[in-house]
C-alpha cells in the first residue's frame, strides 16, 4: 500500500511548509513514493486521525507519525536496508541537534523576514487564520514585523556563518553525498524560495552552490517548485 | 615511541584550556597514552617548532598537529581501528558543526562570566599578558567584563538549552556511549570546573549527570582536575 503524506498547500497549490520540505526530501532519500494530500492550515480535521493539528503527518499502512524528526527517525527504523538518513547512532544524535539550531536559530529569524509575503502566498481560505495567529505571536502586524528584515537579515548570516564551514572540501552539509541534515537546512530555504521574492543567499556563498546541487537531486524534485 | 601533547598549565599545576581538554578525552577514547607537557601562555617558544602559537599541540613521531579539531580528525584517521571519534563521515560533518556551535555559542558567553577567575588561577608568569590581552580583546576591564555575569549566565542558559534535547532517552550527547562531540563540551564544563566557583548547572539538569559521567570515564581521569 502506497505512503501518504499530509503537506501544507498554499495559493496555486504551492508546496512550502519547511518540515513537509525536509519528509519530501527525506523519503527521496529513502527511495519511497508517496502520494502527497495537500491540506491548508485551516484543513484541521483533513487530519484529526493523526491525534495533533499539523503537517507533516506520514501514513505507513498502519502507523500514522506525525512531526517531521518523527517521521525521519521513523523511516530510518523502517527501512533500514536503504540509504541512511543519519549514518548511524552517532549521527542521529548530531543531526537531531543540528534540527533543533534550525529551527531555533534559522527558521526563527527567517519567518520575521518573509511573514508579510508568506501571507500573500497561502491559500485565499488560509489568510485570515494566518494573519491572526501570526500577529498574536509576534504581538505586532504582519507588515512590521517584516519591515524589521534588515536586523534579522544580519543576524541570520551570522548564524548562516557557523554552517558555511561545514561545506570545506565537501559538496554537501554530511560529506560527499547529502543526507538529512542538509534536508532540514534545505527545506528551510525552499520555504523561502516558494514563498518570497526575498533572496537571502549570495551567488558566491557556497551555501547558494550546494543549494543548487539539491534543487537537482531526486531527479530535480524541488527544483519544479518555486514562488512563480 | 610515545606521543606528546603540549597542554596549558595555570597555577598549581592546573590544566583549564577546554581545546587541551577535548584533546586529553580524545587520546583516551583513543585508548592512546601521551605525555603532556605543560606550557605557559607565554612559553610560546616551547610550540614554536608546530609553526604556531596555541596548545594543544601533538607529537605523534614524526607527524606535528596543532588545533583541536585537526587533531581529532588526525587521531580518527591515524587509528582507525580504535573506537570512533565520530562515527563515520556524516558524523564527522556533523560534529564539526557543533565543534562550531560550542566555541562561538558557549565558549564565548562563558569566557565572559570567568574572566578574572582565570586571571586568578594561570601561572604568575601569565598574569599581565592574560590580563593584557583580555582587556584588549573585550575593550575593558576582567573585573567590569565579570560583573556583567548575570546577563550572559541567561544567555549561556538559552544556548544549552538547545543540547539539553540530545540527552532525551541516552545517557551521552552522542547516544549510549560518549563520542567526541561530548569531549567538545564537556571539555567547556571542565574549564570552568578548573578556573572559577561558578557552578553553570544546576544539580537537577540532565547536562549536570551526564557532566558526572564523563567525569567518572576512564577511571576518573578528569574528576581529579579541579578548581581545588
Amino acid at each position: 500500500m502506497a505512503l501518504r503524506v499530509y503537506e501544507l498547500v498554499g495559493a496555486g497549490d504551492r508546496r512550502f511548509s519547511p518540515y513537509c520540505w525536509r519528509t519530501r526530501m527525506a523519503l527521496a532519500h529513502k527511495q519511497l513514493t508517496a502520494d502527497c494530500i495537500p491540506c491548508k492550515f485551516t484543513d484541521k480535521e483533513l487530519i484529526a486521525f493523526s491525534g495533533q493539528t499539523k503537517v507533516p503527518v506520514l501514513v505507513d499502512g498502519d502507523d500514522v507519525v506525525s512531526d517531521s524528526w518523527a517521521i525521519a527517525c521513523y523511516l530510518e527504523d523502517k527501512y533500514p536496508e536503504r540509504p541512511s538518513l543519519f549514518g548511524g547512532g552517532y549521527g542521529r544524535s548530531l543531526t537531531k541537534f543540528f534540527n533543533i539550531w534550525v529551527d531555533n536559530e534559522v527558521n526563527s529569524k527567517l519567518i520575521r523576514m518573509v511573514v508579510k509575503d508568506i501571507h500573500d502566498r497561502v491559500h485565499p481560505d488560509d489568510r485570515d487564520y494566518f494573519r491572526a495567529s501570526r500577529e498574536a505571536r509576534f504581538q505586532n502586524s504582519l507588515e512590521r514585523v517584516q519591515a524589521e528584515r534588515p536586523i534579522y537579515m544580519e543576524r541570520l548570516q551570522q548564524s548562516l556563518e557557523l554552517v558555511r564551514p561545514m561545506l570545506h572540501g565537501q559538496p554537501f552539509l554530511c560529506g560527499q553525498s547529502p543526507a538529512y541534515a542538509d534536508y532540514i537546512l534545505f527545506g528551510t530555504l525552499q520555504w523561502i524560495r516558494c514563498s518570497s521574492p526575498l533572496e537571502v543567499l549570495e551567488v558566491a556563498d557556497p551555501l547558494h552552490a550546494w543549494r543548487e546541487r539539491l534543487l537537482d537531486a531526486f531527479d530535480r524534485m524541488a527544483r519544479g517548485h518555486s514562488r512563480l
